[in-house]
């Protein structure tokens, strides 16, 4: 026993001193002379202080995996303290596999060290390049949930979390403690959360550094979990102890699963005083300790000092081979926390899909009544279910909304996970169900961030307002992503694919807190082409689009589809074919040269300017129109062909579903956007009708026929008496809308029963 | 006390009545003849499920606020039990002040009734048009630390706080519970949490209404409460008892504060059961238990019956009044929860703010290094607090970054809050500290927010990237502080400030994730004035948009701006001047009749636009230039003076801080806009250098440079073949950076110390 603890301190030395290695040194990196302030990096970066506790539970993991054979990948959450990674996936090996260069010699610790923080080196960071890397860590919160969601259908599976005492404090990490409760401990693997208490954040204590052991224990008792402290004397053998009882409650499924509490001091074995302040077990060791090293002798001594004290000369060989109780520490190949297959996907399989036709409505004639898209939606994910029973390689999440955005479909065949006690009139809840609800948005998007950067398949199904509440999530997984694409290595990742409903144009009843179409703006500002927003206009393209989405790699597919009875336009073929270019001229609703082009991206902005056109051609047939829709809102900024679609000089009235600056940013590149007149939300709205939402932000069927009129007026298509009297009628018509609704409390019947008329 | 008892239980029946009259009643509003279809509302909306609940606790705090003179404000977070609130402030008399309709009598109850989710009428959820009300509740998670930041420097205020077991699951609300550590009992008042645990969501059961009693105790002790179960047999009894023994701990501040775990049924007194299925007791009553009365007899029948049971005549006579028990529960006006001075900002005080110019620094000569426009910033703040330190009315909030951000300037005359123990190493942390640091975004939003909401100041400074955590919430308050401005006696509320720095161009360091410019796209989208983004060029200017900033009302303000050492440009008279306007020529960079325009908007981009005009006056001096800054994004969208400022005809080489996008949004309304090339942050990072930055997003001085040359060359100011020469002379300098970078790991020294240079 005595051995163990022996070996586990010199392999953690070694991760220590290539650690802070890494922090300062340009060259002398073996410290075989004195070190001169010429051996410093000219610019200090790098977080020392959770450094040596990372390196303590990477030591101690790589010896469970060795007694056990245990399937274990590492999530970290403080990313910051990337160098100790580094210093890990260097010492047993994982690295050199993917950057030769790293070979565990002399040169090798050379390059690991040198290019830490150097530009076009390692970031300081942990990142996609990482081997064995599926969370970054740089904005603080996801470990647990991005854990969670990798232990899903992974029975084998044990992901162990390091969480700092800093990200403990932030929101998504608070609530993600109950994920425990939607676990199938059958059929899903184990998360064994190591909560890492150093006490201090960058510049003062943490909250959970100060709490008393008592109300920690009683914290996490409250969360389920099955607290063991770690800390004080004898902390290696009390730390072997821990992680060896959590093995065996883990596998033998007894009980409460266990959270590791882990007490070591911040910047551990790191300077101990510097001009008289306070560094290790203090925050002022959080990053670089001595940061003017390179210019200071005092410093430059405490570095040295520091550094020689792990003693690495007796514990690498100059012949470049590290001594064999560290050798004996690492994993063989396969069960290496660095090359652990889940990172990579490894049994990635694609989904088998359905044709969209299967679930498809008759739409031979444009404007039948009725098609709800997330109905159609949910027939097909049902299906989608029963195909792929067998591989368990799709969750859908959602917050506690499959029934409200009318997915609810796919309980024919699965149900939603819950690993609580249930009562006798619960419906379609059990362990092993495959939809994951939980009122935490954050909670869901980690998890899904976890589940499919492990190879499966998710879909996020959300209110169209509070998916903005993961908006920063959202925009740190598209840096993953986009970075995960220049290692090759890391193989194709399955898409990310968001279901927006229930949107603001529908939550007429809900009321202005559920109307933010702001998730796709932001989503939409991402270059490169990975990221799609898709508006299919009705429940046969929903289909389609979906199809596609599934079936894609590599993107971030976000679907914005409403739940309620809609006209269907499109048969599935023209659904395809209006896929394939983004945005289609409907010919039902468009004439040959026309003086006039209504277009439209969304559903409910669509059925709006259909109406618009069918008041402009009953009202003056002698307007030539056109009508286009655009399914795919990305291709507006790669089509090169523009003028086929909106002419080169007509007015074009565009009703677009979000705001209207999303749109604008696009047609900002287009030469001939002064045609441009550009609807959408527009920041109005309450508790009222669903046309008074069109009403209140001027994208309803009135107001684009009323500018319609005008322009035509002024391009000389209209008489301009005509189009004045025209322009009377529909105002009057807007105001006599607003005193119906204030007496009935409804949408006029013409307008809730409206129904598209051909005018040919 | 039986008297108390049944007055209170005569309460929670009408209120309850009225709540569930609002729901279906259009016509026969006090039954007083048998319920008829025709007297069902068109459309059915609100939340029933919550509202017993809500009911419930709002005539138990009424009782104790009667009995002890409380001041108590209640913050609601289930939102969508709007019916429940708003039946509480009509019986209290409250919404009869604001809205005189509403008066306590049987026309009032009707108009009430009626109007409850009628187009025009009242909302469906909480919302500023209610008396009381600072959160609005329909994005769930916030409730908690709005209650804190409401209690911050009140300490005779107790904020009562009801927390659905839905919104409990939220991240936000999970991280909230640990702001009790940050307050300090002598300086401020106490928030009362009530977890209303009724077991439900909106189609399933919760995960704390499946936490056993020894769990939920558990997890609130170890987040520091002292919590009481309310539940069972004679729970109006042991409410009474549980309100006593928290008034009682609260106001004799002794040991941990209480939080309440109150457990009713879902739709508690509704309908048990509807057509087989149970209803009371169940997620089945989550909205409208009964969707169909309007037209199902059955369903009609049911509602009629419970609506029945209240024995509503009993309780209201027919002269208007509600019987002497209920009234005698009602709170004497001036300590109505609806009337609540603190939900008015009664006394609010503006800042006392000293001239910029006492902080300012010399720049009589353009391009004099350096000023960090953060210690400028930190110094100014450290006068405002001393110069309001009777006043208490500031509060400085940030993640844990105070000292990151180069403000700690303030800790010369406050600390940051930190109400746990203390060691004797630790640096400015005292209980009263007025700077609120904790490692969770939306705690500070939300703190902030009740902070701001109760009529104080609030600066929220963040690294920008990690702002768009809160991007959501940040919605939410732009959507209250709308809609809050329709109403004139809510008043003024003081402008919500944040201060955005360590920007992405400086975090070169941290790399990719800590790069996000994100977060003002999204709030650039709302529409109206409410909304600025500063962009100060330099620390003059930083202290004179703060002045502004700090003085206004009912704004978000948004200032951006870095923390290094970086050029001063302006002289505070000037900084004023470009403040007035938005934007200014710079004339120091300007000559007559120009041929190319430079703008930037951003200190970073400013430097480097100017750094490219020095470029290009030296190798071109045949060139004519101009220099503009824009300070204000927001006024691009305004000024109809663009032609005074851009030309009318020249190209304009436009350097943003953010998403070209979101400046192109802006631009695209403007007619010449296709003189504009628009460089910004195109999303390519990691760890590298500040000029590497740059150049990878393409907004360095030599991409300025090479762009001004070709667009000079097609435009004729320049001959061609010097211009092809002078451009193939700076590509080649970008790849001789990129190989210097490689090599030395810094910039070049011209590069780092570069510095303006007269060209006049």
């Amino acid at each position: 026993m005595p051995d163990t603890v022996e070996s586990i301190k010199k392999y953690v030395r070694a991760a220590n001193y290539l650690s802070a290695a890494q922090i300062y040194l340009g060259d002398n990196f073996l410290l075989k002379r004195k070190l001169s302030f010429n051996d410093i990096k000219p610019r200090l970066l790098g977080h020392w202080g959770t450094c040596p506790g990372i390196n303590f539970i990477y030591a101690n993991l790589n010896y469970l995996i060795k007694k056990h054979r245990a399937d274990i990948l590492f999530i970290m959450g403080p990313g910051h303290g990337f160098a100790a990674l580094q210093a890990n996936l260097f010492l047993e090996g994982t690295l050199e596999k993917y950057y030769p260069e790293a070979a565990r010699d002399e040169k090798g610790v050379g390059y690991v060290v040198k290019n830490f923080c150097w530009p076009y080196g390692f970031p300081s960071h942990s990142n996609p390049g990482a081997p064995g890397v599926i969370l970054e860590g740089g904005e603080l919160g996801y470990a647990l949930s991005t854990a969670y969601g990798a232990v899903l259908d992974n029975p084998d599976l044990i992901a162990a979390c390091v969480i700092g005492d800093g990200e403990a404090e932030t929101g998504p990490l608070a609530a993600a403690w109950h994920l425990n409760k939607l676990i199938s401990p059958a059929g899903s693997g184990a998360v064994l959360p190591i909560l890492h208490l150093n006490g201090y954040k960058i510049s003062g204590p943490t909250i959970f550094g100060r709490m008393t052991n008592r109300e920690l224990k009683a914290l996490f008792t409250g969360y389920g979990y099955e607290p063991i402290v770690v800390e004080g004397v004898n902390v290696y053998q009390k730390m072997i102890d821990a992680f060896e009882k959590s093995y065996q409650i883990i596998k033998e499924r007894s009980g409460r699963f266990p959270m590791i509490i882990l007490k070591t001091l911040k910047g551990w074995t790191g300077i101990k005083n510097l001009k008289g302040v306070k560094m290790e077990g203090n925050f002022a060791s959080h990053q670089v300790p001595a940061p003017n090293a390179k210019t200071d002798k005092a410093e430059l001594k405490a570095v040295e000092k520091w550094l020689c004290s792990y003693k690495f000369e007796e514990l690498f060989s100059a012949e470049g081979r590290f001594v064999d109780e560290i050798k004996e520490l690492i994993p063989e190949s396969n069960l290496k926390m660095g090359e652990n297959k889940h990172a990579f996907g490894a049994d990635k399989k694609s989904l088998v899909l359905p044709p969209a036709e299967q679930f498809s409505e008759d739409a031979a004639l444009p404007g039948t009544i009725g098609s709800s898209s997330m109905r159609r939606i949910g027939a097909y994910l049902n299906e989608v279910f029963k195909l792929n029973k067998e591989n368990k390689n799709l969750r859908l999440f959602s917050p506690d909304e499959t029934y409200s955005n009318k997915l609810d479909a796919v309980f024919e065949t699965t149900s939603r996970a819950f690993a609580m006690p249930q009562k006798e009139w619960d419906k379609d809840l059990s362990p092993d169900g495959r939809v994951m609800e939980l009122l935490s948005e954050h909670s869901l998007q980690g998890m899904a961030q976890g589940y499919v950067l492990t190879g499966r398949h998710a879909i996020f199904a959300s209110y169209e307002a509070f998916i903005q509440i993961v908006a920063s999530m959202a925009d740190q997984y598209a840096k993953f992503l986009k970075t995960a694409k220049e290692f090759p290595w890391r193989g194709d990742i399955p898409s990310f694919n968001y279901i927006l409903t229930s949107s603001g144009w529908r939550q007429e009843h809900n009321g202005f807190s559920h109307q933010n179409p702001g998730f796709i703006s932001g989503m939409l500002q991402k270059p490169g082409d990975f990221v799609r927003v898709f508006f299919p206009p009705d429940g046969n393209s929903a289909l389609v689009v979906l199809k596609e989405c599934l079936a894609s790699k590599n993107k971030i597919n976000i679907i914005v589809a409403g739940k309620t009875l809609e006209p269907r336009w499109l048969t599935p073929e023209l659904a395809t074919e209006e896929l394939n270019d983004g945005m289609m001229i409907w010919d039902f609703a468009s004439e040959e040269d026309p003086h006039i082009v209504f277009a439209a991206a969304g559903d409910y902005l669509t059925k709006e300017s259909l109406a618009a056109v069918g008041i402009v051609k009953s009202e003056a047939p002698e307007i030539k129109v056109r009508f286009v829709n655009v399914m795919e809102l990305s291709v507006l900024g790669k089509s090169a062909d523009f003028a086929k679609y909106f002419t080169a000089d007509k007015p074009v009235i565009f009703n677009f579903h979000g705001y209207p600056q999303t749109l604008k940013q696009f047609l900002f590149d287009y030469e001939k956007n002064e045609n441009f007149c550009v609807h959408g939300y527009i920041e109005n709205g309450s508790t009222t009708t669903p046309f008074d939402m069109q009403v209140r932000n001027e994208t309803s069927r009135y107001h684009l026929a009323i500018e319609a009129f005008a322009k035509m007026a002024e391009r000389g298509f209209l008489e301009t008496g005509k189009a004045e009297n025209l322009i009377k009628k529909y105002k009057q018509k807007l105001s006599e809308h607003r005193e119906y609704i204030k007496i009935n409390g409804v949408d006029p019947e013409e307008i809730e029963n409206w129904q598209w008329k051909s005018f040919k």
